[in-house]
């Protein structure tokens, strides 16, 4: 796999140490290049002596499965020099989008194209992920604010306009380039906001979720912030409702969840806490209806890493396989 | 004071200490009379050997200023008993709501009365607090919450209809009582939400605070969260805005809060961070519009103890008592 | 399994789901009878709706495997009426004690017993749990403890007398009662010391572990810590050593650690962090010399709730049951 | 001052700005010269504008009071522009030191000089710092461990030989430099060991302050950890110790603390908690003696960037400008 040292991809090796179908190739990352695996991700004991070798074609050939986790832009041109037999799953974005407009608007340069998105909970979603071979895994955030709203568009309970997403990320989801902002000094004890007013590139992909699963026009104001903890998104959000109660509400929840075998609609009452799923890839969610207020408010948890990223890289890769879909995960997480 | 072994008892005396015009008086609690004020707060060596009275109006008379930081509806019998020169601080909810029917629906009980609110940014409310002998310190959730919305308000910018509130706090705003789902191991490296649907208390208040500053039939949709931190509150609100731009709104900002001693607007393109106000009576606040989704986005932090309750409680007792309103009060945050 | 609703009966749980031999049978909890165990321990959703029995022999019969995670002194009662054919494990402190009087001493109750000690990396002591029915995990820092000087004691390059240990713990180590000083608002941003002075219950422990690797009149200082995370102990331990430099110290923990699946020597310069082993059966290590100090330093990492508890529970289990000693067990920790 | 966007430097600036006699003069800091204070310190509105200069003499001269708070090394080029009329304050290494070759062994360059040192609790240390116009201020490890010892050496308690010091840093004594193991992503939930083995630069000053207490030929093992937390250290200091109880040890920490302004030994049985002192220029110990072990066992906290940096450099100031020692200062911590 392609970008080996980083946090995706750590965990990317996290899950396929641990996956039963799977052997380990070859580790490639650009800057560690020529170091020991350990020294970067000292979690994974018996992968520690492992050499990282550059992100090269070359380095990559000859793979039943490629795992791409590199910044964004730089799998296209890796992807083009692997060939046709290998299933590619590329952990970033370059391949998520559907509209080269917005690809450009968000991320300033040229469209790669688009793959197969790996969502396996979208309708319809498996039989495509089941004949491909090249994967775009979802982003974070939009995987959480889709899980959480599709039983409500697929039901047509809302419209998909006006949703508000208020999301706490763990710091991890920014990466391991040490940045000033995401010392540990910074963040203990600490929240804050990033991203505000629509700037953050998981928009166009949160809205192309929603008009898949039915919204027209569909609009969203997103807001991230960052939390004083390395794993986990909890998403609240809400959209316009009226003529439907809570319990209708629920019982959409219940019907669409009822045989995922990922996704958890928690009981009445009960309200999500994000390291319920730490380090695995169930999502858990739950739901009701303010009145007063005139919106549906749900919230949602997943671990970014696990279910958010490499997670749900390899539910995926699974489908794509052939392998049962939860080969190699699991949806209990190591709490407390 | 009363309530003094508790988070907001033991924040008003951690100002007190420290301000030049105030001697500590009585220390009062009621499940802890009898310790010594030193083992439940041993970050105030000077008052560590101090004895823990219990809350009998006997202890609490021959002060000219008394803090109650009760249980809700422990506030009212005790404030009856004082006699009408104390000036009588109530850092609890049982003052704070006009509407008794409001206060039994969330509360569940019979309303004591109003008392004037202890928010002095309020148009108008610093005359009232100043004449007063009895003051009902605001809620953390809407001090911040009315901040981070009065100059749009003010300004005629938006209705007060169809606001969004998810909003992360510290877990010293639950209490100091001892409750499973409180402990370290439940919270580390977790978020969690509660109280969603509209079923928290601060609703009621943050509707009536919308509407004291010009909103007709406000309606709010208020999330809160928990986050892996002892203090602080960042909250992210949205609201319909149309036909006006981020620099009108930022201009709106600027103006209301330029003379405000502890309200800041950052500089654009900086978002707040909660701990930039820990352990100060600061409020930090950003705001900018979506034109996408239609909405004005404002992120405002506070201290929930400090500038949300006890920080907030000695500004407005500075008013009522004649002194500089910043006397024994800072803007600067513990940081990092 | 008895106390399933506490942290250390949680863990084991969470093990046992994701053990290939394990069906999980009857789980019972004191205080928390008659509940659904989705309410305790949401991130074991397939467990979710299991009805919580309460702490009966009868509720515990006719398992071929009970864990015991009880209160100290409630497990000796409860495993003299389960069955001689039933393995017993025992998660609590009542039958680790070889000598009555430290029991007496430190417990303060009559001394219930002495069982096969949980601790596979004990010379021998693989052979004792391969032939018992009856099993007494070991403390967490007990088994952080005994890892750290291990090679140290059995190459004979210490004598085990004058060992000062400093070892910070995750809160989860003291367990799920909800008392105020394990309120995450007293923990966050915050280290503590308690127990000091030789107080604290695993002393005793701990000076029978050195004796029985070869020390004479062993005696140790040890300080426990409580540090602002949930999981994890980060043990600092030092002994007099002179005459042997950091490089047969490396050389004796090399060989003694080369075999075990779950113990390793980390590469020279890395030293170990708790989070490298977060939910995970391992145990990292490093170790050196002070010159000038004439002092050995050892410093070990496990997570207290796994290889400190539940894991080791299960790993001495399978030694038991006669299975391979790592099935359902993993060295991979969660990280970052 | 010079350093002002680094976390010492900007705790100067925290406290100097409620400081009742400075007023605040240039700030410099070299990589971030031309820009605003304001993004590097949110947390001080007041100097939110401030531009921040280059660090050359000619930004520094004509003050009354500059503060250096930079590199290793940095400080000396510069004071040495410095007019002798001006206090220099070096927050830095440069001149703790007595012995060049000690300087040399641990920093690797040629030594600068020594300059009267920072910590007035030392015997004797006041009337040097009145009478200076340059001051090293001490490093956070060595006024944590230094004072927890003084009391037991000055009273000959112990000999200052065998001492073992395992002590918890909160990050931000790592400074503002973006490292990867610095990142809040590898720190949450996590405790770590570095410079273990008598590699840490404190260790020279730790025994060079042994010494001025009277110790002959002292040695320490001195492990360092870092804590998720931002600010704090908690330091566990034993030293062998016979024939001297409890009481009389207790007797001596109360005799030596008993006028000290910001010392306080804690009651009988209260183990301090960094968070006690948080924000605030408080030292809190608490001691006994271990009969078993044969050790004297001190735990000492304070804020490694308060008491331990910025605030030992105002308590020297102002003992060398003639103002009373506490001036603008504070025991109280910022709790919880």
């Amino acid at each position: 796999m392609a970008g080996c040292t980083g946090y995706a991809g750590g965990e990317v090796l996290r899950l396929a140490a641990a996956h039963p179908e799977l052997t380990i190739g070859n580790l490639t990352a650009h800057s560690n290049a020529g170091t020991k695996l350990g020294e970067h991700l000292p979690n994974l004991p018996q992968l520690a002596d492992r050499e990282v070798l550059d992100t090269t074609p070359d380095n990559l050939a000859g793979h039943d499965v490629v795992f791409l986790a590199l910044p964004h832009g730089a799998s296209a041109p890796i992807a083009a020099e692997l060939g046709a037999d290998t299933l590619v799953i590329d952990c970033g974005a370059d391949f998520r989008l559907i509209d080269p407009a917005q690809w450009t608007k968000f991320y300033g340069s040229e469209h790669a194209g688009t793959w197969p998105y790996g969502l396996p909970e979208l309708p319809g979603q498996r039989a495509k992920l089941a004949a491909t071979k090249q994967i775009a895994v979802p982003g974070c955030y939009p995987t959480n604010v889709t899980l959480s709203l599709l039983p409500a568009l697929t039901h047509g309970l809302i419209t998909g306009q006006d949703i508000t997403v208020a999301a706490a990320s763990g710091t991890s989801g920014a990466g391991k380039a040490a940045k000033p902002h995401l010392l540990g000094s910074e963040l203990f004890n600490s929240m804050s906001a990033y991203g505000v007013g629509g700037m953050h590139r998981h928009v166009p992909e949160i809205l192309q979720n929603l008009s898949l699963l039915g919204a027209t026009d569909p609009t969203v104001s997103f807001t991230p912030m960052l939390a004083p903890m390395s794993r986990g998104i909890l998403a609240v959000v809400t959209a316009p409702i009226s003529g439907v109660g809570a319990a209708d509400v629920r019982a959409a929840y219940a019907d669409s969840y009822a045989d995922e075998p990922f996704c958890r609609l928690l009981p009445p009452g009960q309200w999500p806490a994000s390291k319920s799923v730490l380090g695995s890839n169930g999502f858990q969610v739950q739901v009701t209806v303010d009145e007063a207020a005139g919106r549906l408010v749900a919230v949602g948890v997943l671990d970014n890493l696990t279910k958010g990223t490499a997670g749900g890289a390899i539910q995926s890769m699974n489908l794509a396989l052939g392998l049962p879909e939860t080969t190699g995960l699991s949806a209990i997480g190591v709490a407390p």
